[in-house]
């Protein structure tokens, strides 16, 4: 599957994903963030060059339907006004509601081309906030589908990516997080929580290593 | 406002709610429930009728709005085919999964024609289960606006309701419950359920009363 | 081990716990409640002795320290001065805290004799509110000793069981409810809310059965 | 109270606390972080020269309790065997277990003399993970005390305070974040975290600034 032939001496020989108790959750593969004229497009686009994002993502998506795991993609959305969003807000969601970011019913919320669902994988609903737990039915669909392994991928590394992984790890999942599946609005950022901060609350990998750990 | 000229007097003196800080939150009318053709009507008819539940829920609605406070709809729908369910349910889900109830798209799912939402009222995403918190944003929603008062009807009383309400009670809401704007598949369970547990996590009240609490 | 001959023709075929993957939740059995000289004794004392409550519950302890169930104790305290509870409460908190009910370091606090942990047990902390998952680290152990299966019993059936049960089964558990093992301040409520309510949420059940649930 | 006489030009008119909706939380100012002889003191050194750390927190404490201002200690320990965390664990609490470190009951989970709980105070319970709020009973304390705005400190910066100030955030609070109240095991680390992350989610500033911003 895995494009790249040289051995993978160390991290893959560890992980071994059982797909029916396997979760791949995509957080945020939307026109704002993925495609030419998204409004946060032009702040990652470094990113998503540096790694190689999109393609990624895609073949990553690809195999996770392949060998039936459950795939859960996890969008953001607002209604227009962003009325979900307080008066006063400060942080991260002051920036989206002035910004009128991910905007229900536009096609800036709807998900990328190359990542947009199928009748067999869940949709999240919610997503309201930065965590992909907290508001939101995730917990709900892992549970009931009996899922022990997570693997994140998605925007924003720091911001979604990361408060999804720190969260699922307090909930006792087993969480591997994709550096290359990623994308951040500085890649300096994205390297620093990767090298900081991942490996307290996952085993960070990226998506060859993955690939290759799912039995077909 | 109400119909009731019979003075309240203990509960009515206590019960001054804010409007800036007070939301309603009605719990799932939605046609499953509320009307004729609905899958779950004939089961909450009987308690429907005794109460006067959709005649009194139609009147604290329009009050709510014409106080500015804030209303929020709480449905539960799934998509097609249930899949948010996992394949072995118990329990209440069971049913739902069962008897493909509160399918996303179809007009059992929609919003009974007296509850619809209108653009200023907001509307919760994600319950896929029976508590109003546990798959949702409403917990961001209400934290976002700042609300410290929730007053709960719906249905079912001793089901999502009374899950919801010991969830708030929990997260320090000041919590109302009215017992006349409620439904439940059985009259001696809705009346039970007020009688021996609804006290400890909320002031049950009316709606004549709750009507009477909020300053025009 | 049942001490009761006759057979158990519908429950007792469907439920098998697996020992490594099933945890016995105790709730608050403390000498607030279980004992001469408790606050809350006289108040719960009619369905103790209805429901043979503590014999039963000793019973079921030992069996699930026998076959090497997680044995899991969910207790309530307060320092003295109740000040983990704010200064305007209602409902149940307020009974709580102006009864100076479950105050840490005092008799009233500790374990019932025939309930002490032992040093294999695990200890919930945190527990100030109502449902054993809300406040506490409950949902932590479960989850990192990768249980599936959980069994409740303790007090009260309709306050604190009933919350822990309905919480429990959000998050995707097997919930298990002992009738005969817990008690309320109320007979006719604790059989109403087992009537009206615990099936939708777990498979009630008795001692007896769940006894004979696990292999040996 | 602040020994500095410099203006604080931008940051100090903005932000006005007032004392009974605010709470400090002090993250894990136990010795085993803080102290000569901690297990995990040599790693932090660094972080607590270069920031001061130790000076700041007990001037901030000391300004808490003066101004009436909430406050609240955050400590984490696990029974002797380190039960609570499983048997396959990963990422940092693997660290935790198998350096045996935060034992309840030894010195090393005891709180630095200079920031010892006094009466006044609240002390978090359940700590056993890495947020603060998601194995305790933080919210019901924060929510019982109607708290708006809780202001952060401890240890680790990008650990287990990066994880509170994340949840806090996504819970509606006003959250405030002290660098230089902080430790980490990686100077860099910590400022990676305070450069790239802390500004999506909280109010970053310092103790002087902090200090100044309560009414005496």
């Amino acid at each position: 599957m895995s494009e790249d032939d040289t051995p993978k001496e160390e991290a893959a020989p560890v992980i071994r994903l059982e797909p029916s108790k396997t979760a791949f959750i995509f957080i945020e593969f939307q026109n704002e963030f993925t495609s030419e004229g998204g409004k946060l497009y032009p702040a990652v686009k470094a990113s998503l060059e540096k790694f190689g994002t999109m393609e990624n993502a895609a073949k990553v998506l690809e195999k996770a339907r392949e060998t039936k795991c459950t795939v859960i993609h996890c969008p953001i959305q607002f209604d227009k006004g962003h009325a979900e969003i307080g008066n006063r807000p400060y942080g991260i969601l002051k920036d989206v509601k002035d910004g009128e970011a991910f905007t229900a019913g536009t096609w800036n919320a709807e998900f990328a081309d190359s990542m947009k669902p199928i009748e067999s994988d869940l949709v999240v609903k919610g997503k309201s906030g930065l965590c992909g737990f907290a508001s939101t039915n995730l917990n709900f669909l892992l549970r009931q589908h009996k899922i022990e392994n997570v693997v994140l991928s998605g925007f924003l590394a720091n911001c979604c990516v990361e408060s999804t992984m720190r969260t699922a790890y307090e909930l006792g999942f087993n969480v591997y997080t994709l550096q290359d599946c990623c994308g951040a609005t500085d890649v300096d950022g994205q390297e620093a929580c990767f090298k900081y901060n991942f490996g307290m609350f996952s085993t960070p990998t990226t998506s060859d290593v993955i690939m290759e750990s799912i039995p077909v």
